[in-house]
């Protein structure tokens, strides 16, 4: 009878507080260093970050204001945040480093167990186009979810020039480039093969778009992906991740990084790395990012790289460990009641959770006594009279 | 050019921060009391949440979804936690404490300075109807503020039963009371005196009407109160004010708290005590609350007290003091980057905010590193080479 809108979701205590922990240690990581919070409306023209986005347009919810203009609901933080830096944060041209922690909103068509609306926390390093910046954002990334309690996990690091241009030297327009593209961006290998074996194409060409789908793994990835690559462009989407896994390796979190060199976007906006964060256990990424120019939108023509993390695939990958949450009660009736209120403000004091709860308020005190670790009465004549 | 809906707000880092803090102190503290958070979606359903929540129809954000159902973004939080506490958390039939932090949406007529979008942190305390609760609401709101770092307000406490009975007693009929309770709602005085100059009664009643305005202050206002009501139901009002006032002595707050019988609701669903809280310099509530059954319209017939802060207004509230925050920049060239990442590394284990900056990202040295208070350069051939 009192239902929610398709894929809206209440969140109860427990998983509240959960939420709450992850994303504090996310948030005191991504300050550590340096990235400063910032938070932009749910509602947004949708000439302006609707159309900026790069979410299909029927995920959109849309509404008219009074004027008859169309806003939306934001659904990504991208978008609102290179509209922020663009209008108020580059005037100086230097290097901006934000963060935001902000559920965004996706409609769904039908009851699939996906939410409309979710949590991202995540950073955005703007104008600064530098190797090291994207090494950062990895960097950040991997501490970031390590702090948050996860030790198993792979940040997956690729390019969106390497397949781009392979597919370009090889099939010689972008439109042919589109299907492949497509299979790349939805993990269908078996399609990506069998489209590939359809193609008219020589045998040492199909033999390079398959070999694509072997370039996962460690440093030796870098020599098997210049291998197969001719055109200049390519070859410096490779020269890149050197670079950046140079970086990476003075960071000294190589062990977390993987290359893959078949990760796409469908996000236009992307132009130099792209990268995924897995759990062993979560069928979806916890995270990406990578490196984009959204601001040119906004009138600023600046690069960036960033990330966005899901609270709740994250949430989903820590699995299930109870929270030890330990509330005190204090009975009291009216006799003791001041008692009662003085023993709380000093337990309150000493950073106890302790609930006050007059003994006429309760109905079923049985049922209600479970609910608290530890309970203390303070009940009728007072010990002290 | 890249404008924002009315109404609508960026929160830069400063303010940000500031807002960061405050929320965390207050919800730091109901946590302490033992309230639980919990968050509700953005979304409802305009039948069943919108309709619910007494905001005014025009200030509803409404859309369509795909069946073509109305939903509405929530214009407060109290008739959602009333959803979630009815269909869930009240099984058991016993108190149940919630908190919640969250934004809430209230449509613009005209660029007038107020948001459409604004953070409220609150709490409810459900299906428990002492007078003991009702304190515990306002104690909490006390301490709250206080932890926020507000140290000059006041909390106003009223009871919606009293100016109801008091205008029924002398007017007959609830219709007659709109006038005068409209006058009250917006806190013209002025009003409210010549519309009962204006109204053909005795000059006994009118001066009863007149004196209602001047039921404000301390314990003595009780008496004063006696005097001028005569029905069983105005009297019961006071008898349960009397109690809410030894409730609060108890807890050693009455210094922050007055009476005011002048406070009425325009939210139809509060049936018992009412209080605003006022710091002196802000023109608006910072926040306020009261008693309410508004669980019957989700079918549970359960009482509750609860108050929303409003963080914008005890952020204008607390003034404009600095946060003093300071960031180091490490900046660093390739050949000495890894020293400067484990420099770094050490500086972020022992709490320091620290940015690590490549020196080829930054194309104004001089403004960028007045954006910090240290730096250092860790730049070319290493120290220990």
């Amino acid at each position: 009878m009192f239902e929610k809108p398709l894929g809206m979701r209440d969140t109860l205590p427990e998983l509240y507080e959960k939420k709450h922990r992850v994303r504090s240690s996310m948030a005191e990581t991504m300050k550590l260093w340096g990235y400063q919070f910032i938070e932009t409306p749910a509602l947004e023209y949708y000439e302006t970050v609707g159309a900026a986005s790069a979410i299909a347009d029927q995920q959109l919810f849309k509404l008219l204001d009074k004027e008859g203009h169309t806003l939306v609901l934001r659904p990504d933080m991208t978008a609102p945040i290179a509209r922020v830096a663009a209008s108020k944060l580059l005037d100086e041209d230097l290097p901006v480093r934000l963060a935001y922690s902000a559920n965004v909103f996706r409609a769904q068509q039908r009851e699939g167990g996906r939410p409309a609306e979710f949590e991202q926390i995540g950073v955005e390093c703007l104008n600064e186009d530098t190797v090291s910046c994207d090494g950062e954002a990895i960097a950040l990334l991997i501490s970031s979810l390590k702090k948050a309690g996860l030790s198993e996990f792979q940040v997956s690091i690729g390019h969106v020039g390497f397949a781009q241009e392979l597919f370009v030297q090889i099939l010689g327009t972008n439109g042919r480039a589109d299907a492949l593209r497509k299979f790349l961006y939805e993990k269908n290998y078996v399609g990506y093969r069998e489209h590939v074996n359809s193609l008219q194409l020589s045998s040492i060409d199909k033999q390079r778009l398959l070999q694509l789908l072997q370039l996962r793994g460690g440093e030796e990835v870098i020599g098997q992906a210049l291998d197969i690559i001719e055109n200049d462009k390519g070859k410096q989407a490779i020269i890149e991740m050197k670079e950046l896994w140079d970086v990476i390796k003075d960071y000294g979190v190589e062990q977390f990084v993987k290359f893959d060199f078949t990760i796409v976007s469908h996000m236009s906006y992307y132009s130099g790395i792209l990268f995924e964060a897995y759990a062993g256990n979560v069928g979806f990424p916890l995270g990406n990012g990578g490196r984009y120019s959204l601001m040119e939108k906004f009138g600023k023509a600046a690069s960036a790289t960033g990330f966005a993390v899901r609270i709740d695939m994250l949430l989903e990958a820590l699995g299930s460990s109870q929270l030890e949450n330990t509330t005190h009660c204090i009975f009291f009736s009216q006799e003791r009641r001041k008692e009662a209120f003085l023993l709380a403000s000093e337990m309150h004091e000493q950073g106890k959770r302790v609930v006050l709860q007059d003994i006429t308020g309760v109905k079923n005190l049985d049922a209600f006594t479970k609910r608290f670790t530890e309970t203390t009465y303070l009940i009728g004549g007072s010990a002290n009279e």
